[in-house]
């Protein structure tokens, strides 16, 4: 029994409030369950230096919990003068997952960055930043498109992650942080549109997995990963419309 | 005429939004218009080194801008590695502010850190920090009366803050960005229930402002706090309403 | 009763040693009673990235202590590796306070750095530094004027700065580390020789200053900056002879 | 055809060099064919604060690339100061790897630091230095139970690691610098004794990838980490045997 | 020719100004002609973590130049959030070359740190500062002995700092900048009043130096110092009688 | 009697393996004894900024110890984040002995990083990083020749150097761990094949040295030095022939 009660296969509720601040290119709030995170889509007329002269545009990513977006107050990282090693792991995984979906050429010299920052964390937090973030790149690149900064769109696929785990023997989906905390393997999986991976991190917490609890938290994944593909399509209409509506 | 249509002596639309995050002892939402800012209050059961052993506690606050808060993206301060002096001045003035209200000796031995973290940015985010962070201390210190943590309310006033500037040749009150980054002069006022003062800050940005020009913003200060006092009295009772109905 | 001995409305004994160090284009030691501040003015021929091109310039201050300075030793910031908020907000304040005094167009692509370093501290090391800062920038504006760096004088106005708070019940001029260290509230007044206001920071301390409190310290401080804006006058007067008699 | 003309399952040379220095209590230089990194395991009698009075031990790593390890020189890290998110995440990935295998209970109050620093990069550091790793911290915990320092061998497993890719279409074990930089996937696997997995990590650099892709990956990694766990008991039979001439 | 006129084997002008500052337990500005350091010895009661309970003192010494203390502006090392290698060298020598005075048994548990701050800079401020901080040192010593809060003097014996260097082929004493800034050869050597060498380091700037070269700037460096200790005691016996004058 | 049973005039025993790591430019690994320093030279066609458009090259060190080359295992400084005072200051040390040997003219727009890294640490990984980095730089400027990337051989002179003592009152040569720990006076000395003095630096560690013990000390250094500039010499000319039978 899972302690929300949910069915071993069952994703959190799962919201976007798209265009949820005003100033980013791209922004939306996204929630899976009690987790809540800001995704913003920042887009900047210039690129990294070893890009330089290329043609090629680039997207990166940052991640920040709020101090209190935690169950005990963790130190704010700018205070402590550098981020920590989970930190530039999740933001590096994000930026990755992302560039997974777009031609750079189609791009050109322009840089998006991807604002992670979670406002209320119960596990999953990389996992809803990634989906969370192709919602907000979307919107940046509608936006690109629709002012004529580009003309061709370069994002060629979908990207949506979630995490899966066993816990208490049974592989289940989109694990909050109750189970987090006690799950014996925990594996956070990107996939496109098309069903294949983009990135699959699997941990052994607690007892080292064999294949067949592997395979069963795969399809687990791509079951969640599906019904997150088809959210965002949802809310990138909506989101659409609304913009219309505005204009 | 103000860019918003404002009367001089108007303010913004204010909305709280208390209990915005669930594991803060006490977190309030605070709009000033457009800006929007995060308050959290946290509890720990320890002191700063220099009140150990003092039998007294502490109220400190820290301040952030998401990186996207604003109009065109900031670095972010935990991966440049350090905060700037004006996220430092910001969170001495919120903490210096709130403290102003406490009896420290009441609050006996817990640390209340107040973070202060803008989501939307549009002018006065600093005012909106305290007079949000008044409404997240006083949740929290709800809680720790209801939990029995300690038997006596340290609080022993109510702390609000706007700010009031003069644009265009007129007094205003509450400035936003548009006004605020055009403004003569800008003038950060904290007041208690009482209408006295607990912090001035005034700077003449375009020319150095006469005496009767001080006056003038004062007295708007004193008639917009009086109005924030009462918002904050509203939303508190209604917060204590709702977490009465939970239990 | 002042633990000074000092009437209400009496500053400390005020001196100026201009040229006090022979690299710097300005340099004045300033002493408030015990207070001493060494402030030298640096002129370089360059502008920070955002004024490039625009054929302005710019004037920035810092502020540092020197690490036995204060009553007992404080860390040096250079070894803890950053500048604590306290620093942070000074030099802000110094900054802004005297540029509030410069046409920068008048300047011209140069840079003025004040740096005021803490020799000795017994309270009012940040007005110090202004009245000092504006003193050094002084005798660096005519070191450009005579080399005919510049053309035209870019100085339009005077800059000086006192404290005033309120001790044991009565408003103060000038308060020194005895009076500072147990002042109910606290004040820091920057007025140009107009008798208009640049900068007003007023903190209580103790207790919520009420209004007709405000006024009284807004006069001392007044009262007092009319006596610092002629001992300045006074101090350039004979730096200039002096710088006169050497050519 | 792979640029070093090994077939696709086939594994670079793989050399240990136990006691490769005589301070650390394990050391041993491993070699994945060009690519030599240096693993010292330090035992401390001490655990770090979260683990304080429980009666456990603690493993962590440390990972850093000599500056002219690689094709062109990069900046130390020590100079910049501080370790970039790949180093960062490279060394958690030790750190949790090698815990896997221990018994922390066991190990009583004891910190292992392994340092896993390389000599000279071309391909699977990484990799290496999990499998260097395990061999450094056996000699370490032969070290302890030989001196008496703890009673019960904690170790209750073998680690080791290899990647794996898909390199011109084809999946390939042990990839080099030359194949890593153009591979279209790649994976990094760790496994244990019993050949179930600690941690899996797959990448797609290039395309996204397919189940049957993933699948023939972990076939291809388990076939080599099998042959990694026979070298690494070798190696600790041999260190054992040369331990005990000397004494 | 010396560009200041002086013989090569001539002392610029020393001056010693005792209890320069008022809050530091010892303070000396010492002047070797333009080149000025203030330098304080500040007394707290604790030592440093390796040497806790076991009843011995520490001496230890922070160098810094002010940032106009020198012909150009340098950055000021708190604002660049490091202390540069000159920096850290140069306070490592002083720390070491006075320790090298003192019996830290008699000492007790206490920590004495000099600082040794360069208000002007005009080429040998490491031995100023030295020669100055033995001075400071005594002071302090002298406050504690006279306070009762140590019973046996420590200091065991006198230390005294010059530079010697090849200025035109020609070895002259107690290099300025302009001597400095050309010189082929540098050497700091630090004595005691034995005449015995406590630290000799010399760098050849242009080309290398002979035997007989080293031999020739030994003796200078002798000359001069023993000059310098004099003028050490007779600074000492003024500040002592100074102090007396004053209880 | 010294620990290592060695005369007092003799060297541990000294081998430079060339070429030891392929990435590099120029590499070594030398030993003294114990003591293994890796050194390696980087070539890159930049200069630092001071030196543009002059048409000059530049040679600079760093150096670093790995946290378990000592007896026990010290904090790694890419962790900590700065460079301590030791590590600068022996990184001055080495490049400025090392420039003494070169003409910057002939290097022409080049700049050469020593990175001395030290495996294993027993005493003297200062002197054997100077005369290591010798042999490896001179490894990259023959490369730098061959390839027609300098036309004239920059290197005017050869460099080495050793550490002396006085251990148990006796003058002795390159010092291991167990004399220098225990050494009354430790001197480094640098010297070029000419017999001249590069850098002298002696400390008192116990009693301060009298003019025969430093001339006795300089003596052993220049017996010492001899071996080690025929040392180089056989080194380089095997690493040349190696390297041609390669070509």
């Amino acid at each position: 029994m899972r302690p929300s009660g949910r069915n071993p296969n069952q994703l959190r509720d799962i919201r976007f409030t798209c265009h949820y601040t005003k100033h980013a290119e791209g922004s939306v709030l996204v929630e899976f369950g009690d987790t809540r995170v800001l995704c913003t889509a920042s887009v900047e007329n210039k690129v990294p230096r070893f890009l330089k002269g290329k043609g090629e545009g680039w997207v990166t990513a940052e991640y920040g919990m709020l101090p209190r977006s935690t169950h005990s107050r963790m130190d704010r990282e700018a205070g402590r003068g550098k981020q920590g090693g989970r930190t530039l792991e999740i933001q590096r995984l994000i930026g990755r997952s992302l560039r997974a979906a777009l031609d750079m050429k189609a791009l050109g010299e322009h840089t998006i960055t991807l604002d992670c920052d979670v406002i209320q964390a119960d596990g999953g937090t990389r996992t809803a930043s990634i989906t969370g973030g192709f919602v907000a790149l979307s919107i940046a690149i509608e936006h690109l498109l629709k002012t004529k900064r580009i003309k061709k769109n370069p994002l060629h696929g979908q990207i949506a992650s979630v995490s899966v785990g066993i816990f208490g023997g049974v592989p289940v989906l989109d694990l909050d942080y109750a189970e987090d905390s006690q799950a014996e393997t925990d594996m956070n999986v990107v996939m496109n549109e098309a069903g294949h991976f983009v990135e699959v991190q699997g941990t052994a917490e607690g007892h080292a997995f064999r294949k067949d609890e592997l395979n069963a938290m795969l399809e687990l994944a791509e079951y969640g990963i599906k019904q997150l593909l088809e959210k965002q399509q949802q809310a990138l209409q909506e989101a659409n419309s609304f913009d219309q509506s505005k204009s």
